[in-house]
């Protein structure tokens, strides 16, 4: 029982000195679904766990073609030449096993991925996106560990991953495309609210003065939103990320957003948030997964939501028959009485 | 045991009639805490539920100093002289026992509660949000059923009350005062994405340019924002609740709104929604309860979020140590093992 044990110690160590194949098994068993690594990966990460809090986590999300891939790809690429580590990971419940759609693409970020202070996961496979948002959490904070110094996390904007990973990174950006008051196609309700930063891709060419002129609207916009912290008014940018313009602006931008969180006591304070509601998040689906573990329990489920739907059943009435045979025994009965025979 | 059944469905058939008393004891009922009234609460509902739908659910939210009372007033005795019946309840998570900061204070809205076709029903007293919410959802269920066919919520804006409010109403209003820019100030963040109207109010007098242009910056903005359904773009308009001035031309559009919202199926599928998201927040409430009620759980639970806060522990592994002690026995030990003696 203790040789797993000393297999982490070893394999903590190795990622905590940078060894990019350490950390892509540390990733492996994060992410596996199998007990035992399951149970490895808990003794692993509280080990790196220590290690963890330098880096600046870095959200993406962005309209489709708005050139997510083309942007990651140039400021990877910039960072990585003024001597940063960089690592890039995504939040895609959509994603399969066999193909995710997000940096699985091996043509993807090529140049980026070929550079040895670069770090590129595609998303988790398949799953809940509680469950593929927290592998990823997880594997941020292993990356972290073994010094990359930006985390960039990419989503891809289905169901809710915006959100989740608005709440996973210090600096949430937006990405859009210049299209003439037609920026927002594709991007959710409520997600503008959630940025630090907005900027304007693809400002070259013909392009040049509608991406200008979308800056101007987004600004005039984010003027009549509530910044979430005193300490930062989300700004917005424009940038090429395909003739590379624009990119050190926009990494300054990003440096001086995380300097005003520092000195506020934000950066701390915003952590602190996202660690008691990722805590939260993970308990209410740790219950709701028991329940439905209980097969009578699951089946009840399902008969009380066409119920409920149909205004045959207040929800809250629901919800006590529900929990009344969950918690008050049914599903209790059903487990051994080992205290019978012991 | 079957009196107080007789007395519900007397109570509901007295409730459907229209009767104030009645509604107001119904409500009573379901705001109790008491478990034989909760009984009552619920097997009463059953009973109103197939006469609920009807209404128009109107929810209104607002910053401090918008004139929110005076606008519910106004818009309330417009359509009470329309032939309206017209129901105002709130939803206050900060309001206590004695004294509701909300449609408690005796003073406001006097002119409109004397009306005989006005039902006003001050915030349910303390507890979490989703306590006050379900009441009140419950009390407005309860308030369609005695055939009021409009049916006001307003928020104060506490915690997060402008989300429960807008998920439990067709109709989901901003009330702003026009303030050159600052109008926002006050109003959380992703509320005015959720707002199926903004109202700038105090369009009188020397506000009036100010409120026009407030208007036409909003209207600007929430461009740039997606609507919830293709099927309701959000308006702007202006008003003057104190000058009982571009009233009807509010209510106009709230029945627009309504009327393409129906066509689109678009009222049923949001009901839908709303009534599967508060079954789901209730049984995800309810588990939580039942985990705090377990005391050894509930000490668990305050060390783990420290640890976790403290970045010493990762959410997900503390989650799972206090869902392995709550779910896997030492709770379920605790409970008496009858089927050894039986």
């Amino acid at each position: 029982l203790s040789e797993p044990r000393e297999g982490d110690a070893q394999l903590a160590e190795r990622v905590l000195k940078g060894d990019r194949r350490a950390l892509a098994r540390a990733i492996t068993l994060i992410e596996s679904r199998r007990p035992d690594h399951q149970e490895q990966a808990e003794s692993l990460l509280a080990r790196l766990l220590p290690h963890t809090g330098q880096a600046i986590r870095l959200g993406i999300t962005g309209t489709p073609g708005a050139g997510k891939s083309t942007f990651i790809e140039a400021i990877g690429r910039h960072l990585v030449a003024q001597g940063h580590k960089v690592a890039v990971l995504a939040v895609d419940p959509s994603s399969r096993r066999s193909g995710g759609s997000i940096l699985g693409d091996k043509t993807r970020m090529q140049a980026l991925a070929q550079a040895p202070q670069v770090f590129i996961r595609p998303s988790p496979a398949g799953g809940t996106l509680g469950g593929v948002a927290r592998r990823t959490r997880e594997a941020a904070l292993a990356c972290e560990a073994a010094g990359y110094g930006v985390v960039v996390i990419e989503t891809v904007g289905v169901g809710q991953s915006e959100t989740a990973v608005a709440d996973m990174v210090d600096c949430f950006t937006l990405l859009l495309a210049p299209g003439g008051g037609d920026e927002l196609q594709g991007i959710k309700r409520g997600i503008i609210e959630l940025a630090d930063l907005v900027l304007v891709n693809k400002a070259d060419g013909d392009l040049l003065a509608a991406a200008k002129r979308a800056r101007a609207d987004y600004q005039a916009a984010l003027h009549l939103l509530r910044p979430a912290t005193p300490a930062w008014t989300p700004e917005v940018l424009t940038c090429s990320a395909l003739h590379e313009e624009g990119l050190e602006a926009v990494w300054q931008t990003i440096c001086r957003q995380r300097g005003a969180l520092e000195q506020a006591g934000e950066l701390a304070a915003r952590r602190a948030r996202q660690a008691r509601r990722w805590l939260r998040t993970e308990i209410e689906a740790g219950l709701l997964d028991a329940l439905r573990a209980d097969p009578a329990s699951r089946r009840l489920l399902a008969e009380l939501e066409s119920e409920v739907e149909a205004t045959r059943l207040l929800p809250s009435a629901a919800a006590r028959r529900l929990l009344r045979r969950f918690l008050a025994g049914d599903a209790a009965k059903d487990r051994p009485q080992q205290t019978c025979t012991s």
